[in-house]
């Protein structure tokens, strides 16, 4: 059995990354602003990591306008979900061996 | 309420170095070669982040021979013990809110 850690992609599990998914995975679309000040993020952050994230193909950014304000749009994707729908197996299955180790060690 | 994921300290969360954690939390100690098999890691990667690991003070290293035979040691530290409890706490703040969304969509 290999080690829960061993299967995490970076992609996912890097803290501010996790963080957008989880926010995208409970509404239709977010905007840069919502995302940025949720997490409590700099513009620069948020950008580099939504540029990671659009690369591996996990997010979708759109740029419009209302009236004359720009809005940025983000929305998790079909690839977006699952990959983090196997981060969170990884970690449920790391803090459930945890939990067990510790149930051994007081009964022994 | 902040997001679960703004309070997660990279030196714990990165995927190898949690790995390298989560493993020593179990033992006594772990020797080099124990730990770059168990999680699967090259001796270059391994080193690396034992070099993080260290300088934060999250681990001590010791290199001792045994017979003519070179061995290196590692051992958790208190405040490593307890920055991976806090990154414990996070992780299980997360998926908890998780489950909390999937109740709630599924009862709306």
């Amino acid at each position: 059995m290999t080690h829960p850690t061993t299967g995490l992609d970076n992609v996912v599990h890097q803290r501010v990354r996790l963080g957008i998914l989880t926010v995208l995975r409970q509404v239709a679309r977010a905007d840069f602003g919502y995302l940025r000040d949720h997490l409590g993020l700099t513009d620069g952050n948020l950008s580099r990591n939504l540029a990671v994230l659009e690369e591996s193909g996990y997010v979708t950014i759109e740029k419009t306008f209302e009236g004359k304000r720009p809005r940025t749009w983000v929305k998790i994707t079909r690839a977006g979900a699952r990959a983090l729908g196997e981060e969170i197996d990884a970690l449920r299955r790391l803090l459930s061996e945890m939990d067990g180790e510790q149930a051994s060690a007081r009964s022994s």
